[in-house]
């Protein structure tokens, strides 16, 4: 078998075997709305994330707590329906609020937050989370791994201090690129770097 | 069976099966030269650890990296051969160093750092690391899980956000008490709260 070959048999036996993962940062969701309030505004694209159509927006938000504050806090696009700050527990002592462990878009009864933009300040009544360790999956890997949507799995991160996290959520799309999300406590539990590699159990 | 002897049974199977959660929060260890220099006194004792004959000390510091600081760092006692401070992955980026993931005392080539008391200043070579997680056990809880001093294991955590930790140092000695530390990152990580329980696992 000459190289190239090689390689195609290497990419496909850990395409079929692994989900890359990814770290998210703490980040902010707004409604258009309230965009223009933070930004006089609506968002614009900086760069594009790994999910399709998703993006990292120009503009930047400062997060106050009752605690502590974080300025120059990413905003992902595009706007959504609600406002929602997705931090780590970390995070959450830092600020003072004690963020509940939910799905993204799950914010009943989560703590409210005031954002600061460069126009104006927002007062979210609620929708400050830690969210949930979770896969995106394409239809076609959901298949492959034999997981379906909304379902929990356990997965195991080939990383420098290597981790079984369970309760991670399953997420199946069309619309989704394959990737394991975690928040900077999990990468950093885990040794996460760039690039590495996680497998779902069993 | 009464009441009692029921807690009693209970007390005896918990602790046959499980080892209590600690969270280790950022700590600095210093040298009674280092003490004196830097509050003009060696260390003082505030409250005692779980771990026998270790204190927390009424004395505080500042560390200063190339990135960032930490005001109001515990110092913990008794004092040591070498200065040493530990972080989690996630303060290392706040400060602006790279720690490595070592046990406590293995700083060999690890980053230095400049620790700021009320009386001076001490700038440690080296000596700044991520506590590798581990477990301290008696001899007798050795001998019960079946495990030696230097193994690694893995560990679930029954907490909020199960996980399992793998690559948790075994330490024994008939002078500790039988506790898991974990640092925040991995504490958050797996939601641990206080009196949460972990269990080693064959």
């Amino acid at each position: 078998m000459d190289a190239q070959n090689l390689q195609h048999l290497v990419d496909a036996v850990v395409s079929s075997l692994f989900v890359e993962l990814e770290a998210s940062g703490r980040h902010v969701h707004v409604t258009k709305e309230q965009a223009r309030t933070l930004f006089g505004h609506e968002l614009t694209p900086k760069r594009p994330l790994s999910q399709p159509g998703q993006f990292l927006a120009n503009e930047r938000v400062t997060v106050v707590g009752p605690k502590g504050e974080f300025a120059n806090v990413a905003v992902l696009g595009p706007e959504r329906k609600a406002g929602q700050v997705e931090i780590s527990l970390t995070d959450g002592r830092t600020l003072g609020v004690e963020a509940p462990v939910r799905l993204s878009g799950d914010v009943k009864n989560s703590p409210g937050i005031l954002l600061r933009g460069e126009k104006g300040c927002v007062t979210l009544p609620e929708g400050v989370i830690a969210a949930q360790r979770h896969v995106h999956l394409t239809p076609e890997d959901a298949k492959k791994f034999r997981v379906r949507d909304k379902q929990t799995v356990k997965l195991r991160t080939y990383t420098s201090r290597p981790v079984v996290f369970e309760d991670l959520a399953v997420r199946v799309s069309p619309d989704f690129a394959s990737y394991v999300h975690l928040d900077y406590d999990e990468a950093n539990a885990c040794g996460f770097r760039k690039g590495d590699l996680g497998r779902i159990l069993p």
